[in-house]
C-alpha cells in the first residue's frame, strides 16, 4: 500500500496529495473544487467535532442553523465585507429543471428564473446578523452565544483537498454582545479555545497573534488567529477569530436597550476553523510511510494484527486477542482486531502505517506460548515485545498513547522552533526564506504598503503580530523605517 | 408566554406555527421557504442525531460527506430518478459576483457562466454512486455501509417549519452489497432502527409497512416506511428506507468481481430521516399550553424554580437547589436552575411548561423548612408535594421521567388504535375520512388508477400497506374488485 507513496523531500505536495487519497481521507470529486471526505478521513473530522463541539459548550455557546443561501442584496450591506466575499461565490438563479424537448435530458427553466439571485453561503454573517436584528431588544437578551456545524462554498480557482476546496465543512460562531470589553473577551477565548484544542488534541502546536489590517477579515476590527508551521517551512493559519465591533450591526440595524435605559448597537464576534485543520494534522506529523495520527484524534487508537497459518492457529490467537481487546475497550482505548483472511500480516502492517494508527499489536503462535505480544509504535515505527504477564496491559497501552501525543508534539515543536528565524536585513530575509523556510521574525514598520511590497518581492506574508511578542526598537526590514515590535512572515498555505 | 398560544381545536395548523416560533424551535429566514432553527429547537435535533447515529454505527455503518453540487447531467442518468428529483431544483449557473458599475451594490458576472450548470443536491444517490465506482472493484469491498448528515434543498413551493421547507438537514445512508438479499435485509433493518427510535426515543407510535409502486422513491424497486398519525388525524411519513435493486448501479456502471469469479452490478439501498421528524415530536404530544417533550429528547429533563422574596430567601434556596442539582446530574438527568431575577415565578412556569420540559421543581421558603419540594409533571399537568427525607430523590425523578416517556408514548398509541378505522364501504371510507380522520383500514385493487381516483375523490392516499397486515380476501372499496388484504389510507402530512 504505502509502496511507492512520494517522499517529503523530493516532492512535498505530491506527498501530501498521494498520501490523502491513499489513506483514504478524502478525494477529488466530478465537480470541480468539491471533495468527497471518505469514511476514514470523516471519522478523524468526527472526533474533532467531538472535541471543539464539547469546548464550545463549556465556554457557554449554544448550536443552531441557519440558511444555506443569501440574498444577493445582503451581501452588499456591510461595505468591506462585500469586497471581500462577494465575490468567487456560486450562484443560484434558478429553482427548476424541465424535460429537453429533444428527449436528450434536462435543462434548466428559462421560466423559473429566481427575482432575487441567492448566493451559496461563503460565511454566515449576514443572514445571522439579519436573524439577531428579531432576537435581541435588549440587554437581557445578551450576550447571544451561537454556533453552527455547516457547509460553505467559496470559489476557489486552484484547489488542493482539505487545504483550499470550493466546499468545505467548518463551525462559525457568531456572538453578540452588549460592550465592545465582552466582545473583545470572546474575540481572545475563541483564539484561546482554538489553540488549546490545536496543541492538545492535534498536537500541533500554534502562535497566537493578531493580523495585520491587510490581512483581516473582511468586516471585522480586529483579527486574532493561530498559526501553524509544516514540515515543509509553509505556515497554515488554522483558526481566526474576529472582534466585528458594531460593524455588522449597524449594517442590519440590530440595537439594543442598554441597562442604563439608551439604545446601543451590538457588539458582535465570530470565530472559525474548518476542514482544513485536517490538512494541518496530516502535514504537521505525517512521514515517508504515512499518516501519523495523534491517539486522541485516531480513529483507532490501537489495531490488533494476528500472525498466524491455518485456523486452528488463527483461533487460539483470536481468543487471547478479543481479551485484549476487550480489556483494553474498558478502559476507554479504542481497538481494532484485523483478522481478515484476504490480507497478508504484511500487507495490515504497511496498511495501518499508511493510515497513522498509534499502537499496532501483533500476536503469533510463538507469542501465544511465551505470553507474550509484539507492540509498535507508528511515531517512531519502533517496536518490542511485551510480557503480559510483567505489567498491566491497560497501563502499558495507556501510557505508551500518552508518549506518543507528548511525543509527536514536542517533534512539531522542536522543528516550528528550529524553523523559526530572527533576521535583521533584507538579504537575510531573503536568505532565510529562501534556503531555510519557516517562520520569520523581522521588524516591520507597520504600513500596508511596506507589507504588500514584501509580499511581492518574497511570497511572504505577515502571519502575525505575535501576542507575546516583546516590546523592541528596531528598523524595518525592508524600509529600515522604525517599528517597535518584530512580527513573523513566511510562505503560507 | 403561552398567553394566546391558538387552541388545537380551533385552529390545528395556526396552533402548530406558533407553537414552533414561541417555543423557540425555528422561525422562517428572509429566504422563502428556508429555516432558521433556533438554538433550543436545535439541541432537541442533537439529542435525535445523536441516537440515531449511535444506532448506525452499531449497525456497522460509518459517515462520510459528498459534496453539495451535483452535475445537472448526472440527474439524467437514472430514467425514473429524474422524473422524481429533477424538477423543483436551486440551479447554480455562475460563479461570481462583481460591482455593479453605478456603485448600487454586486450583480452576477455574466462572464462567470459555468459550462454545465451544478444542482444543489435535493438526494445524493447520484454523486454517491458515480463516486462508489471507484470504491468498488470487487466482492471484497462489500457491504459499503455508508451515511452522510447533510443539508438538502428542494424548491417546494408551499413550505411549513420543519414539515415542508426548501432547504433541511437530514441522514442519508447509501449502501452496497453483493446480492439482492443483502440489499434487501439492510434496507428492512434500517426501517427497523428507524421504527424503534421513534418509538424508544420519539415516544411516537409508528405503522411499519411497503409503499405501493405510485408512491414509491424514484428510483427504488421497493420503499419501506414508518407512518405516524398526528393529533389532527393526518398522516405523517416519518422515514423511508429504499431497496434499490441494481438501478443505480447500472446508471452510473458499479460493477464487482464476485466471488465465483463473475462480474455483476452492486445491488444498493438508501434511508433518510430529516428534521421533518422535529415536526412530528411536536406535534403528536404537545397541548394547549404548549411542548411536550419525551425525557429522553427534552434539553432540560428538569427544572428548578426558586420561589422567594428577597435575596436571603433566595440564597437560602439557592443553597438547597444547588444540591439537588447536582445530586440528579450524577445521576445523568439533565437539570436547569433558573434563578433570573428578570422574571417570576408564574412566567417562568408558563415558559417551561410551553417549552416541554419534562418535570418542574418549584421550592418556596416554606419548603425548605418542610423539607419538601414541589414537582410538577408537564405531560398531566399534575402536581405533588415530595418530602426529600422519604425516599432518594434520583430514583424518585429518574422514575418520574420513566413514567412521562411511557406515559406519553401510551397516549400517542391509545390515540393512534382510536383513530384506525376499518372500512368497508365507499361511504364509510368518506365518512371516516371526513368526520373522524386518521387511518382508513380498507381493501384495494392494487391498481395505480384506483390509488389516484381514490386520492382525486377523498385527498386521501396509500400511506403503506402495513407488514403486519392479515391475509383477507376482501373487495375494493371503491371498485369492488377483488383484494387481498387491506392497506392504510390517510389524508397526510
Amino acid at each position: 500500500m504505502s509502496k511507492g507513496l512520494p517522499k517529503r523531500s523530493e516532492d512535498y505536495s505530491l506527498w501530501y496529495n498521494e498520501l490523502v487519497k491513499r489513506a483514504d481521507l478524502a478525494e477529488n470529486s466530478a465537480v470541480r473544487g468539491c471533495m468527497v471526505i471518505k469514511p476514514y478521513g470523516y471519522s478523524i473530522w468526527e472526533k474533532m467535532q467531538a472535541e471543539l463541539d464539547r469546548m464550545f459548550k463549556e465556554t457557554g455557546h449554544t448550536n443552531a442553523y441557519f440558511p444555506l443561501f443569501i440574498p444577493k442584496s445582503y451581501l452588499s450591506k456591510e461595505a468591506s465585507h462585500v469586497e471581500g466575499f462577494a465575490k468567487e461565490c456560486a450562484v443560484v438563479t434558478h429553482y427548476r429543471l424541465k424535460n429537453a424537448e429533444d428527449g436528450s435530458g434536462v435543462i434548466v427553466d428559462p421560466e423559473a428564473k429566481l427575482e432575487e439571485e441567492l448566493i451559496v453561503r461563503p460565511t454566515s454573517e449576514t443572514v445571522i446578523w439579519s436573524t439577531y436584528k428579531n432576537w435581541i431588544q435588549s440587554y437581557r437578551d445578551l450576550p447571544l452565544l451561537v454556533n453552527q456545524w455547516a457547509n460553505v462554498v467559496r470559489w476557489e480557482m486552484r484547489t488542493r483537498l482539505f487545504l483550499r476546496t470550493a466546499e468545505f465543512l467548518w463551525q462559525e460562531g457568531h456572538t453578540a454582545h452588549a460592550s465592545a470589553k465582552e466582545a473583545m473577551d470572546e474575540t481572545v477565548q475563541m483564539m484561546n479555545v482554538y489553540a488549546q484544542f490545536a496543541e492538545e488534541f492535534m498536537a500541533l502546536p500554534v502562535v497566537k497573534g493578531r493580523k495585520t489590517e491587510n490581512e483581516r477579515f473582511a468586516g471585522a476590527d480586529e483579527t486574532f488567529c493561530i498559526e501553524a508551521m509544516m514540515q515543509d517551512g509553509k505556515a497554515l493559519q488554522a483558526g481566526t477569530s474576529h472582534f466585528l465591533g458594531q460593524n455588522f450591526a449597524k449594517a442590519f440595524d440590530v440595537k439594543f436597550a442598554t441597562k442604563e435605559g439608551g439604545l446601543d448597537y451590538v457588539w458582535g464576534t465570530s470565530w472559525g476553523v474548518s476542514t482544513r485543520l485536517m490538512g494541518a494534522l496530516i502535514m504537521a506529523h505525517s512521514d515517508d510511510n504515512g499518516l501519523v495520527l495523534p491517539p486522541k484524534l485516531a480513529p483507532h487508537q490501537v489495531v490488533i494484527v494476528p500472525i498466524y497459518r491455518g485456523e486452528a492457529e488463527l483461533e487460539a490467537i483470536s481468543v487471547k486477542a478479543k481479551e485484549i481487546m476487550s480489556q483494553l475497550r474498558k478502559a476507554g482505548i479504542s481497538v481494532k482486531y484485523d483478522d481478515r483472511d484476504t490480507q497478508k500480516p504484511g500487507w495490515k502492517f504497511a496498511e495501518y502505517e499508511l493510515k497513522g494508527v498509534p499502537v499496532r499489536i501483533a500476536m503469533g503462535p510463538r507469542d501465544l506460548e511465551n505470553g507474550t505480544i509484539e507492540i509498535a509504535r507508528r511515531d517512531t515505527l519502533t517496536k518490542e515485545s511485551f510480557v503480559l504477564a510483567e505489567m498491566s496491559l491497560v497501563e502499558k497501552i495507556g501510557g505508551l498513547l500518552e508518549d506518543i501525543q507528548a511525543n509527536i508534539y514536542k517533534k512539531a515543536n522542536d522543528f516550528r522552533i528550529e524553523k523559526t528565524t530572527e533576521v535583521n536585513s533584507w538579504e537575510e530575509f531573503i536568505e532565510v526564506l529562501e534556503n531555510k523556510g519557516g517562520f520569520v521574525s523581522a521588524h516591520w514598520d507597520g504600513t500596508t504598503e511596506t507589507e504588500e511590497k514584501i509580499k511581492e518581492l518574497s511570497k511572504a506574508t505577515i502571519r502575525c503580530i505575535p501576542l507575546d511578542r516583546k516590546e523592541e526598537v528596531g528598523a524595518c526590514v525592508l524600509t529600515g523605517k522604525p517599528s517597535n515590535g518584530r512580527v513573523l512572515f513566511a510562505k503560507a498555505y
